[in-house]
C-alpha cells in the first residue's frame, strides 16, 4: 500500500485524557479516534492490526475444533431474566426497549443465546461435544470508561461456549481452550501469564485468566514468591493469622464513644487516636434477595468475589442507604457487628477480623462507636447464620500457604471459565445419555478481548519514538522509506523493491509522500512496523540500501539488488 | 470437514411465518434460527456463506480503493440531530439511553460518523479524495420484521463513503463503486438490474439500486418495454395524461352531498356509484415543520418519494387525526383541495387529477363530499403554494417517454448514492481548495446488504430439493458422499479423495455420518452444495465414482483414480 493513499493521520498533540501509553499511541499514530465516551473508530491502520488479530484467533480455533458462528447484538431480556443475569450485570447491561415495547439487551457475552440454540438443537449425547464461537461488538455500559480502548462501552470480543456429556468432556473442552490461547496469545506476539480467576458473573467451577502483566493494568495479579501459584486479586486466597490472644474476653467492657460526623475509617482514627488496623469494618450488602453484614479489619479490603462465592453465588452489591439505615439503625458509617446476626440473613466475618484481641466498632447509632469490642465475646463467631471465612484483598505482608505473596499488575486478555450446569440447566440444554437418562449439558465459556491485545500489545512494545509492534499482527510487515522523492533513481528503487515484496506476497507500506525525511523516520518509529528498508541516494551511490528493525538501534547497509531476499530472511528470522 | 463433527441441523418442517422460499430453505438447511421477532443467528454452514459475501466485498472494494475502518454501532444521538435523520427514520431508529441519561442511536448506516471524522482529519483539496468503508451490523427498529432475513432488525450491511472536492471526482467515485459492484455480484453469482432510485432519507442527487429480479421480492421495479429505462417504484417517472377536456369550468357547479361513515374511496364509490377513476383523493401530509395537501386520483397511490422530492427533500409523513382535523375542519377521509391553499403550506396535486373533467372529492366537512368538484375551478392549479407535479406511483397502463411501462418485483441487494454537501454542510466537511477558498466535500454513500445477497441467491437458485449455491458463496465448493460407511474400501476411497482435493486447496464436505444414503442425498441437495462425488460400493468394483453438479439431473461416471483431477476441472469450469 502507498502512504499517500491511506487514511493515516498521525498526530503530536493527544487529549489529556489519555492517561496510558496505549491510549496515547493509538491516536497519535493515526489507529483509532474517539468518538464518544467510550467509543473508538478504527481507521485503516489500527483495524488491519484488529483483522490480523482476528484472523489469528479465528485459525486457532477452527483448529481446536471449535465452529464459527454468529448470534444477534439484540438479545430479548427475558432470556437474560432466565439466568439472572439482567441482575447480575445491572446497570453494566444495555437495554433497549423496541417500538413495540419489548426490551433487548445489548450482549455483552452470550451464553444464553449460545444455550438456547443448542437446547433447540441438542437432543443425544451422541451429538456432544459442541464448541461454537463467535467474533462481534459486545457492549457494556461502563459507569467510567476509561483507559482507550482498554475499558470502553464497545468492544470486539471472541466468546465461545462448549458442551459436553459429562465432566471429563468439559475437562478436554477447557483444554483445548486453553492451549489454543497459550497458541493465539503467542502468535500475537505477546507476552502473558495464565493465573486462577473466580467465575464472577458467568457462574461456574472454574476459572483461568490470561493476563499481560504491565504497569498501567487494571487487574491486579498476586502470586506465590516461587511461583507456584497465581491468580487475580478478586480470587487471590490469603493464609490464616495467628491464632486470637488467649483471655481477651477478660479484657475492659465495651464502651461507646461519640463521634460526631465521623463516618469513615480514616476520620474515625483520626478522631480517636486508633490505627486502621484496630478498626473492624462492617460492610451492609444486599445479597441475592436478602441483606448480610461483612465485617473485615480497617485497613483490609472486602473482596466481592470472596464474599460472592461465600455466600454460594448470590450476586452482591453495597446496600443503599435505606437499607443499611434500617438494618443498622443508624447513619451510613456507623454500623458494627454487634447484633447483627440476629437481625440480618448473614453475618460474614473475616478470619482477621476474628483474630483480633479487640478493636473499634461502629455503634449501630449514628454519630458513636464503641471501644472494646471482642470478636467472639461481642458478637459471635458461629452460629447458623455466621460465616468466618476469607473475604479480604490480599495484601502486601499476606502469604498463601506460608509463601510470601507479591503484586503486579496486569491487562487481561482472555479468560476460559467451567461454567458446569448454571446455564444448561436454566435454559434447558438437556440431552438423553447412553442409558436415556435425561441430563444438562456441561458447559464451559471462553472469551477473548480483540481490543486489548492491540492495546496489550502496545503497552508491552514501545518507545519514546512510538510503537514497536509485533510482527503477527502489525498492519504491514515491511515499510520501505525513500528519502528523497525528487530523485528519480531513490523512487525507482524503492518502488521495484516495493513491488517485488508485494508479489512475493510480503505486506509492504511504500511511503511515498512528498515530505521530508525526517517526517517519514518520525511516522515510521511512531506507527511501529516491524522492518524498514530506507532507499537513499547516497546509499544507492554505492549500491546500498539500509534495513533496521524497529527495535534496532542502528541500521544495517545491504546491497539493494539482494535487498528483497535480505527482508525476508530477517522477515523469518523474525517470526521464529 | 466432516459433517459428522458439524453443527448443522436439518430439518424437515419450517415455522409457518416463513412465507417465501430463501427463508423456509434457510431455516430448513440449518443455515439460520430465528432469535427473536427480526433476529436471527447464522449456524456454521450459514455463516461461511456469509463470510465469503463479506470476503468477495471487501476485495472488491480495496481493489476499487476504499478503505477499510470500523466505527461503532452507538453513536451519540446528538450526531444524527445534527443532520435531522433522527426525525427522518423516526420509529425504526434504535435509540438506547445509557446509564448516565445520554441517548445513543444503534446505527442504522454511518453517514454522520464517517463525515465527522473526515472533518477531523481533512483540511486541504491535496488530502482527497477519500474513501472508507466498513462492514459490520446495523439496526433497524423495523415495525413487522418479514421473510426471514431479508427484512430483519439486524442485519449486516457494507456502508462505503467517500469525499470528494468537485463533482468530476464525485463522479469518479460513483462510477468506481458502481463498477465494483457489478464486480461483487458476478462473483456471488447473481442476477441483477441496476435501476434508477430516490435517495429518500439519504438526501442527494442521484442512486441506483441494484436489484434482484424475484417474485418474492418487496420492490417493485419499472422499466419501459425497450429497456431503455428501469426505475424502482418510488423513483419512476409517469408521463403526464392527455389534456384536460376544454370548456369543463361550465359543468354543473359543486354539490354536496352526505355520505355518513363512508370515509375511504372504496366506501364512497360504493355509496355514489361512482369509480375509483372518478374521485379526487386528499391526503394531509406533515412535511418539515409544516402541513401540506397532496391530491391523487382515487385509483392511483400517493407515492411519499416523490412527493419529498417535490417539496424540496423535507421529510415527509401522514398526518396524524389532530392535525388532519385541523387542517381540513373534518374527520379523516373527508378532506377535499377546496381552500386548502390557503389554510396549509402547500398543495401538491398531480397532473392526472389535475386534467381530470370533474370528480367527487372531500368536502372538508365531516360526512359529506361534493360531487362535480372541477380541477382549476374549485381549487387552484397554479399560484404561490401550489404545485402540479407527478406524484403517484406508476400504475399498468402508464408510459414513460411514450413507451409502456412494465413491473416486476425484486430483492434490492445495494445502492449507490451521490450525496452531494448534505452532511459534509451540516457536520463541518470542508476544506481548503487550490485557491484557499473553504468548499464542503461532495459525498457519495454506497450500501450493500450482505445477508441480503444470501438470501436472493436462494431466491434465484432454489428447487423443489432445496438450495443449488452458487459456486461462489457456497459453503463447499464440494461434498464428497461415501453411500456405504459399513464398508472399508468405501470409506477408504471417499476419505482419499476428499484428503487430496482438501490438500489441494479444495474446500470439501465429507459426510462421514453413519446414516442411511437417501438421508444423505436429501440433505446435499438440501445444502445445496455445487459439486457432489458420491462413492459407493457398486461403482468401486468397476472402479468408478459419480460426480453431479448440483444443476445436473443425471450422474456422470469418472474413474476413481482420475476423480480429484476431475472434480478440479468441473470447478474450473463453473468458475468460467
Amino acid at each position: 500500500m502507498r502512504y499517500s493513499q491511506l487514511f493515516l493521520p498521525t498526530v503530536k498533540e493527544v487529549p489529556a485524557e489519555a492517561e496510558v501509553p496505549s491510549h496515547r499511541l493509538m491516536i497519535r499514530a493515526g489507529f483509532i479516534r474517539k468518538v464518544a465516551s467510550g467509543t473508538y473508530a478504527y481507521l485503516p491502520l489500527g483495524w488491519r492490526v484488529l483483522r490480523k488479530i482476528m484472523q489469528i484467533v479465528r485459525e486457532e480455533m477452527d483448529a481446536a475444533g471449535a465452529q464459527e458462528i454468529s448470534v444477534p447484538i439484540l438479545q430479548p431480556l427475558e432470556l437474560w431474566q432466565a439466568t439472572g443475569r439482567d441482575v447480575d450485570y445491572g446497570e453494566n447491561l444495555c437495554v433497549l426497549k423496541d417500538r413495540h415495547g419489548r426490551l433487548n439487551a445489548l450482549s455483552p457475552t452470550a451464553e444464553e443465546v449460545f444455550t438456547s440454540l443448542v437446547a433447540a438443537e441438542v437432543s443425544s449425547y451422541k451429538q456432544l461435544p459442541v464448541n461454537l464461537y463467535q467474533i462481534n461488538e459486545k457492549f457494556r455500559d461502563e459507569f467510567r470508561p476509561r483507559f482507550g480502548v482498554l475499558r470502553s462501552r464497545e468492544f470486539i470480543m471472541k466468546d465461545a461456549y462448549s458442551f459436553d456429556a459429562d465432566l471429563d468432556g468439559l475437562d478436554k473442552s477447557y483444554r483445548a481452550m486453553y492451549d489454543a490461547y497459550c497458541r493465539i496469545f503467542d502468535r500475537c506476539g505477546l507476552q502473558y501469564a495464565a493465573v486462577w480467576a473466580e467465575s464472577g458473573e458467568m457462574g461456574g467451577s472454574g476459572s483461568q485468566q490470561f493476563t499481560v502483566p504491565c504497569d498501567s493494568g487494571e487487574d491486579v495479579i498476586v502470586q506465590t514468591a516461587d511461583g507456584s501459584y497465581a491468580a487475580n486479586l478478586e480470587k487471590a486466597p490469603v493464609d490464616p493469622p495467628p491464632e486470637a490472644p488467649a483471655g481477651r474476653d477478660a479484657a475492659s467492657a465495651p464502651e461507646e464513644v461519640h463521634t460526631p460526623d465521623v463516618g469513615t475509617i480514616e476520620a474515625v482514627c483520626a478522631f480517636l487516636g486508633t490505627k486502621p488496623e484496630e478498626m473492624i469494618k462492617t460492610l451492609i450488602y444486599a445479597a441475592g434477595e436478602g441483606v448480610v453484614a461483612a465485617v473485615v479489619r480497617g485497613d483490609h479490603d472486602l473482596n466481592e468475589e470472596k464474599l460472592t462465592q461465600a455466600l454460594g453465588g448470590k450476586h452482591v452489591e453495597l446496600a443503599d442507604e435505606e437499607t443499611i439505615r434500617r438494618a443498622s439503625g443508624a447513619a451510613v458509617g456507623f454500623a458494627g457487628p454487634m447484633g447483627l446476626a440476629e437481625k440480618l440473613d448473614g453475618l460474614v466475618i473475616d478470619p482477621w477480623v476474628a483474630a483480633m484481641a479487640s478493636g473499634v466498632a461502629g455503634a449501630n447509632r449514628t454519630d458513636y462507636h464503641v471501644r472494646n469490642v471482642v470478636p467472639g465475646r461481642d458478637f459471635p463467631l458461629a452460629g447458623e447464620k455466621v460465616l468466618v471465612t476469607d473475604v479480604r484483598n490480599a495484601v502486601e505482608g499476606d502469604s498463601y500457604q506460608g509463601k510470601k505473596l507479591l503484586f503486579r499488575r496486569g491487562i487481561e486478555i482472555g479468560q476460559v471459565f467451567k461454567l458446569g450446569t448454571k446455564y444448561s440447566r436454566a435454559l434447558g440444554a438437556t440431552f438423553l445419555d447412553e442409558n436415556d437418562q435425561e441430563q444438562p449439558c456441561l458447559m464451559g465459556c471462553y472469551g477473548i478481548g480483540i481490543n486489548r491485545i492491540f492495546a496489550a500489545a502496545i503497552e508491552l512494545y514501545h518507545d519514546d519514538g512510538g510503537c514497536v509492534l509485533p510482527l503477527g499482527i502489525a498492519p504491514f510487515g515491511v515499510e520501505v522509506l525513500p528519502l528523497n522523492n525528487d530523485k528519480q533513481a531513490v523512487v525507482a528503487e524503492a518502488g521495484r523493491i516495493y513491488d517485488e515484496l508485494t508479489a512475493a506476497g510480503v505486506e509492504v507500506l511504500l511511503d511515498d509522500r512528498p515530505v521530508r525525511p525526517g517526517v517519514k523516520f518520525k511516522d515510521a518509529d511512531l506507527i511501529g512496523i516491524p522492518l524498514r528498508v530506507v532507499v537513499g541516494e547516497r546509499g544507492l551511490r554505492d549500491g546500498n540500501v539500509e534495513l533496521k528493525r524497529r527495535t534496532d538501534a542502528e541500521p544495517t547497509l545491504v546491497a539493494a539488488s539482494g535487498a528483497v531476499a535480505e527482508v525476508q530472511k530477517v522477515l523469518e528470522g523474525m517470526r521464529d
